[in-house]
């Protein structure tokens, strides 16, 4: 391994994580590496080879974070997770904005490429926690979607951090246990692993807190009733 | 209006959602046009100049599908629209893709400003049709979410069309249906506005069949138990 070419990629990760991809220039990297023009053209034919394989670092790391010890209940182990993803998220802002805006002049089917490979990884790991035996068509549509959410969630709560930040950890959570119980009513297979899954989860948790915010809403003057004549009809 | 001009941007729409952008050249739209390469060139200055104003005008057309008239349950008028969105999908699939995947050689800052366009009418639309006196920062970020799910679903559907068109448009109210619900849970005033939502809504709508999909569950062995003890502790 080549110090001076990690050294090199550190700080354009660095920079690419604190700035959009086009107000990054060679320049500004050797100055911030103490490195000349020449030496950093060395390592990287240009700034999008730099930028790239800063990035696949990026994803690299980003795919590390979701990998969870299988103990203890789910949605506590996806909370742990999303508070490991949303640090990612704070700390690489701008970078992370600009990569996941299309419009980047830095995009291209190299940068798309490592966006697909970590969503890729989150989706494969939410498998394996699931522990589903054979997912269904359905249920990887479900965790793609709700992946696409969390993605935008950031999006939205970089641009405006008026939601704290545990509060969105927690809502995304919350929203994986409710697309995986609405996946479950439409699939009678997946809808029996689902009894499982609850009875692993604790009251504190994200799942018990959600239970009960969904039963307060039935204390609404008159919701219950129009469910009631929903659900008989 | 100059119906050489109107013409070409109508043949180059036909082209770009048949094809990737990377695939379509101004010769191919001369020739599909029945048009000399300079006379392309004599109103576009390029092809990027062409692919943005097709996309333009099949932005304006999807965003005009997406206006509904206020009448009738909620989630049927959305059941509708949905109808309409993915009729879209259907016709400019490759086009549709190409877009949506930043990765296209073609997206720049204009054509992300297109999409951009296209989602802000679609998250206005909804939130017309709510009629929330003041949308909370929530609500906002619930109904961009669900955007971006129909968005990605969209993606799946056209690479792998393993759900028939009709169970995926009810499949996307319903999530809307679900994530408003969420949203309510955490959200007082909106959780009173839900009352009149369903008292609106009918048995055979696609609120309705949720509901007692949902019910349903209930029956499975061991699961009304475990969300009665989350429920209750």
């Amino acid at each position: 391994m080549d110090e001076r070419r990690e050294q090199l990629i550190s700080v354009a990760l660095d920079l690419f994580s604190k700035y959009p991809p086009e107000d990054v220039s060679i320049d500004d990297i050797a100055a911030a590496a103490g490195a000349s023009r020449p030496l950093v053209y060395h390592y990287f034919p240009g700034k999008q080879a730099l930028y790239e394989e800063s990035l696949r670092r990026a994803g690299q790391e980003l795919a590390g974070r979701f990998e969870e010890h299988a103990e203890g209940p789910l949605s506590e182990r996806l909370y742990r997770v999303m508070g490991r993803y949303l640090d990612f998220v704070d700390s690489h802002g701008p970078g992370f904005s600009a990569l996941l805006r299309g419009g980047s002049v830095a995009a291209s089917p190299g940068t798309t490429a490592v966006i697909d490979e970590v969503r890729r990884a989150a989706h494969d790991q939410i498998l394996l926690h699931l522990a589903v035996t054979e997912p269904s068509a359905g249920l990887r549509r479900t965790v793609r979607a709700w992946i696409a959410n969390a993605e935008i969630t950031s999006l939205d709560w970089l641009a405006d951090r008026s939601v704290p930040r545990e509060e969105l950890q927690l809502q995304l959570v919350q929203e994986f246990v409710a697309a995986l119980t609405l996946t479950a009513a439409r699939e009678p297979a997946l809808a029996l692993e689902l009894a499982d899954f609850f009875a692993a989860e604790r009251p504190e948790g994200p799942t018990g807190r959600l239970v009960r915010e969904l039963a307060n809403l039935l204390t609404v003057p008159n919701l219950a009733p129009q469910l009631t004549r929903l659900a008989t009809s």
